[in-house]
């Protein structure tokens, strides 16, 4: 039997192109959860697979063992298919609030488990924060239990579910070394598949507000995570979705799910819709609950206009310790101090919502972080946004600041001045929804 | 004034193949220095630097910010012309502790500082330390004094000099970013520079024993050193030598500076004075002292013939505290305990002597480091050493090996069975000098 190499070795090994074995992977991961790796050879080793990539092959076995170095939720008990959906990250994207309900709605259970967000707004767990009371930090225990009892759960990552990720996540962080194609397919399918799902949905976003800005490789990233997530023997597709402007008229956690619930109640901008549909269509037939996309749409829409998809939402946050008169009383969600109405300059058209100015003012404002320790103020954002293509009256508000004092609503003004751009005529209609991957 | 980057953004700078600015490459220094950059980032960057590389003008502003990391020996006061000699090391190679005293009793000053070894047998600094009572950690000012008064001192590396070496070389070392020129480049030249020396040459080793086995790459090295030298005002040379088989017919410390005092004293090995002279030649020339290498080669052999570079090299023992009964009594050196002939199986002629071999032979002896925190045994190692090229009878020695226990003994007797071939006749002669280079 050969003796273990060292890390030094499994580091030149990537460093000079070479394909990885299974047991230099597994020497990574184990590295990484045990401290047999110090920081400083993990951190070696993700800028050469940054800069050397990695095989399919490798991408499945890396992520294989990032599921290892913890616990799979064991779901066998739950008769009800299982799928969850993953969202690459955009401005004002509170879909997965919504859309679990709907799906549980539609017989399918969704255990979900949510991140926080960096660099941008808030991520789908500090929006559920934003609740009133919600414990996001179940057990898996609890997870089952909340699974068995009303088919739905949204909850953050917990320490025995890829713990792996964690340290490697917040070391890439600091290294240069997020925006690697088989790095992020590991951590997000690691965290993913260790929840005990059968079935994947992901919703690659690309544009100027997204984390792949680029259209070529949102695909590629499209492509690395359904067929990693094949080769691991779980079905995923991936939905190519446009993210130039900010998803829906709220940026900000509370005012996100404000928003959301309106989406429960039929009253959700088109846009979120759209995108929260395509979803949910993936979902149930991936699932194998509806026989193709129409049918699926169906049993969306019908979770809506029958109020079951607000009753599982309703049951979810009372399972989960949340106050859930916000359902029905918006106000009784975090209020800011100020608001501020952002009059349009000219009358016209809107031709233009920048997703990033929109996000560096929800940023100012403390609706995100700029760093992984920073603190979020769950009532701060932009609510009321108009959409591109809208006709906009001279003083008429283009959107409505929430800040928490008059140093952030300064500086948001400003930054929105410029992000909300009003012309002549309106701009030729470009589609939110692109190609189905995988 | 621009706010100062974040790590991360200099070492994705690199990551994507930028050139970076001389703040970047000071930021990544001082961060090594001041802790301002955690490990994990300094590898990072250095993983990117092995895999991007860096260009001369990247190189140049390392190596200036490196040697700015610390002081820099004032050597003034010393009107003498300053050289020094680097080798990249070989099996062997024990030939600055006879050039130094040899160029030294030639009117240049040679204020040496050396390191230790590491994987292969030991460094200079390890053969010093085979000399009973000699001291190598000297202050600057301790350093100074000696080089006004005899022109010669061997030191270690001082904690003033070039400390962001020391850190990052550490973590080369276990993060597989050892092997960069850029970084090779920088790392030998800021503690060479940091000496306060006018010229240095170079000794690039290339084949199986030297640290660059192959030719192109040896050479690209020494094109590398020499330019980078040249680019901070300093003039440099290096000359190419082949490492196939072990220098001279010892590796082991002690026994190692028993060969050099034999080359002092006019009976050194053939191949070492080979080495010795060239290096000296180039020395002296590039320090003005000669009008040209046949010049230079009266001198440096007069040194000898005289004894005037022997009376330097007791000098500097006495200047240095050590105890300098062995220049004429070897025997009061450390001694191993045990001491086997390896006989030849066969008469015939040398055809190989594996340096690999004997290197690894010497390690299993104790005569190197595996690990940096290994304890060198300064007494064991392999001597009589014959070299490609001469007849040998059936049982004549092939060497003899000072062993300090049963194990180590019968495990180097095992390897040096195999590195040494016996054939029928007399291989090709391979020249030992190669190019000069700068």
């Amino acid at each position: 039997m050969a003796a273990p190499d060292f890390p030094q070795h499994v580091i030149a090994r990537k460093r000079d192109g070479k394909e990885l074995s299974r047991d230099d992977i597994e020497s990574f991961v184990k590295g990484s959860t045990d401290g047999s790796w110090a920081d400083y050879q993990l951190s070696a080793f993700l800028m050469a697979v940054f800069l050397k990539g990695m095989s399919s092959r490798e991408t499945a076995l890396l992520t294989a063992a990032m599921i290892g170095s913890g616990e799979v939720a064991d779901l066998a008990a739950i008769r009800l298919p299982k799928a969850d959906k993953h969202s690459t990250g955009g401005v004002g994207d509170k879909v997965s609030l919504h859309l679990a309900p709907m799906v549980a709605a539609c017989g399918v259970a969704v255990p979900m488990i949510s991140g926080r967000g960096l660099g941008h707004t808030g991520g789908t767990l500090d929006k559920l924060e934003a609740i009133p009371g919600l414990r996001v930090g179940l057990s898996i225990s609890e997870f089952r239990a909340q699974l068995s009892e009303i088919g739905v759960a949204l909850i953050g990552a917990t320490a025995e579910l890829a713990p792996a990720d964690r340290r490697l996540y917040a070391l890439r962080d600091v290294t240069g070394t997020v925006e690697s194609i088989p790095l992020i397919c590991a951590s997000i399918l690691s965290k993913k598949f260790a929840e005990g799902i059968d079935v994947l949905v992901l919703d690659v976003k690309f544009g100027r507000g997204a984390f792949m800005k680029d259209l070529a490789r949102a695909r590629e990233l499209a492509v690395a995570l359904t067929s990693t997530a094949k080769a691991m023997g779980k079905p995923a597709r991936a939905l190519m979705t446009a993210m130039n402007e900010p998803l829906g008229r709220t940026v900000g956690n509370a005012l996100e799910v404000a928003e959301s619930v309106a989406c429960l109640k039929g009253s959700g901008p088109r846009d979120v819709m759209e995108v929260t549909y395509a979803l949910g269509e993936l979902m149930l037939v991936l699932a194998g609950t509806a026989k193709d996309a129409a049918d699926a749409r169906v049993q969306l829409e019908r979770s809506v206009s029958s109020g079951a998809a607000l009753a599982k939402f309703r049951r979810l946050v009372a399972a989960q310790g949340g106050d859930g008169r916000f359902i029905d009383e918006p106000a009784t969600l975090p209020q800011a101090a100020l608001r501020q109405p952002v009059p349009a300059a000219r009358a016209g058209f809107v031709v233009d919502v920048d997703a990033c100015g929109v996000a560096l003012a929800a940023l100012r404002l403390g609706a995100g972080r700029a760093k992984a320790e920073d603190q979020i103020d769950p009532a701060v954002g932009i609510a009321g946004l108009v959409k591109s293509g809208e006709r906009i009256e001279a003083g008429a508000p283009l959107c409505v600041v929430h800040a928490s004092g008059a140093r952030p609503l300064a500086e948001a003004l400003e930054i929105l001045g410029s992000a909300i751009v009003i012309g002549d005529a309106a701009p030729p209609a470009v589609p939110l929804i692109g190609e189905v991957v995988g």
